[in-house]
């Protein structure tokens, strides 16, 4: 059944991951995993320090030429009913001023403890929401 | 650290859920979870009987007019030394001739106990993948 969206927002804010697409300007859609915060309708995430080869990484890229995102976070379990997913779809830039990234970084160093000995370098991504969508399967 | 391909296949084969995550000619992305079932360097997943409103779903209008998607399957935990991501990218079409659906569906329904009693109704989304990318904390 289709969530409320209070509900579909909550869910995904207490998610501890979620999943980042992007598309470049062609179309060509790329996902990956992301540790994120939300702050009123905005959600944040940040490159990070877990080993990347480089920070100048195709999510980032692809925001910088194409702002379109959506954020999806999801429950699996072998029994079915209780299958649920959230998806928020919105608009990303790309924050890498040191000054304008402190605020996000520090929301990040809130919610996840890991970050506390090692604050994600950046860029963060910020996302402006505007569609929330949930299902649940009961 | 970056996987081998063959690592990065197996983790995905062995998942139980991904992300597939689709965009629209104009690059307007998509992404939700789905089951699925890898097939030599094929990936099948099908629209399927978890309510849904209707059968003419964002993900097949999408693919018909784009076949570019990307496979996501990953594995979060709050050690961060446990973490990993498997991403497949590939070709994806729509198979909506119930005979071709049948062996798709079959191997869908050899892997999910859940679907015996109510085999997914399709259409089917064939995925021809052409790039393993995966990595892991350790």
């Amino acid at each position: 059944m289709r969530m409320m969206a209070q509900d579909a927002w909550r869910r995904l804010g207490d998610s501890r991951v979620a999943r980042l697409a992007t598309a470049t300007s062609s179309g060509r859609p790329q996902v990956v995993p992301i540790t994120f915060v939300v702050d009123a309708d905005r959600i944040f995430t940040a490159v990070d320090a877990k080993p990347k080869t480089t920070r100048d990484l195709q999510r980032v890229r692809n925001v910088r030429k194409n702002p379109r995102v959506a954020v999806l976070a999801d429950h699996y379990d072998d029994d079915w009913s209780s299958l649920w997913w959230v998806r928020a779809d919105g608009a990303a830039s790309v924050i890498d001023d040191p000054r304008a990234m402190e605020a996000p970084i520090r929301l990040l160093a809130g919610r996840y403890p890991q970050y506390h000995d090692q604050p994600p370098g950046g860029p963060v991504i910020a996302i402006e929401v505007d569609h929330v969508t949930g299902w649940a399967a009961s």
